[in-house]
């Protein structure tokens, strides 16, 4: 039995996992998990991941890791090549700094803005088996902090071809997913983020980008 | 030169990295900021991290890492004994998985439930150099994350002395960290949990745990 991949290909989250898989040529299969018509919170996916979230990934032992730290983490250590959590302390610090920078600063901004605003995920502005009324001051204040990253984001890119080292690392994969999101908060990428255009285009050559 | 580690005694976020530091008899110096009297946000105190947050730890060339990620990254690979972050695959991604659940749904809450409601913290209710306004909504609705997570956290400790793996591990420091200081949200451990008060109780022989 191969590696089984629970996947969702229009969210942001389950991307990142994909992208690491294709980077390292990990033969898996794939389960989509239709999140639009919430398939995540049924009984079959929750038997699977009780956090009812996407991406899962099931080891040839039955084992179940339920989200992108962990299948990040255990795919590091399983496939290391090529190395995308860095190789020297300094570079693994860096790395790491940088995906709970974005993960807290724009992902959750992002996420913030997105389900505390979309008629469509009333109740649901957390993922998750609980649910969380929306909270629209909360909506806007996501815009605020999306808006605070990219500027800092566009000024950090303006000397570098990847975020985190010099070669790609799941800092830019946390980013790329993030921001390719960002077009249904109405925050895509622009002309006035001619550093952050360059490293999008740079990483869009890569056919692991292309999924 | 050696480590210089920037502390606040009475904040939960560097006591994490403190008592990984501990763990692992790393030899530093400490600079205690007075987050109380705003010391984080002061020109002097910006210049070694702009992010305006403790922990920061300046390594011998002068890199400052500025944050519980990084800090935990470099530690683990610069001073390998004990292992915090696990040593097998399996462990490695449990123990991010954790983390990565603590800080977003236990900490975060708590983080949310405090900084929204606390007339000391106006117009800080993120960490970091931008002001953001209080949410008093956000401050409700993160006391709810919090019972979330005990109530889960209660069950899984039933059967296990440590969160993630068969030793301590950085889970059981942020936990315990987070754990500690419910107390300003008026959630401490009570006899209503007590599996979560005999882990802790564990984890108070370790002289570590007494910083």
């Amino acid at each position: 039995m191969t590696l089984v991949f629970y996947d969702c290909t229009t969210a942001p989250s389950p991307r990142r996992a994909r992208i690491i898989l294709a980077e390292k040529n990990v033969p898996h299969t794939v389960v989509n998990i239709d999140l639009a018509k919430g398939e995540q919170m049924g009984k079959a996916f929750r038997s699977i991941n009780p956090n009812c979230t996407v991406p899962a990934l099931k080891l040839k032992d039955g084992t179940v890791l339920t989200d992108n730290a962990g299948i990040a983490a255990y795919l590091e250590a399983t496939f290391p090549d090529p190395p995308l959590m860095g190789t020297t302390p300094k570079e693994k610090a860096n790395i790491a700094s940088w995906v709970s920078n974005i993960e807290q600063n724009f992902m959750m901004g992002m996420a913030h803005a997105l389900r505390n605003s979309n008629p469509a995920m009333k109740d649901r502005a957390l993922p998750g088996p609980e649910n969380y009324q929306q909270i629209p001051a909360l909506a806007e204040r996501g815009l605020a902090q999306v808006d605070h990253f990219l500027k800092a984001f566009e000024k950090t890119m303006a000397d570098r071809d990847f975020i985190a080292s010099n070669s790609l690392s799941i800092a830019d994969i946390a980013a790329a997913c993030t921001i390719d999101f960002c077009k249904v908060i109405g925050k895509p990428i622009t002309n006035a983020m001619p550093n952050i255009k360059r490293w999008r285009n740079g990483l869009a050559k890569r056919p692991s980008f292309n999924c």
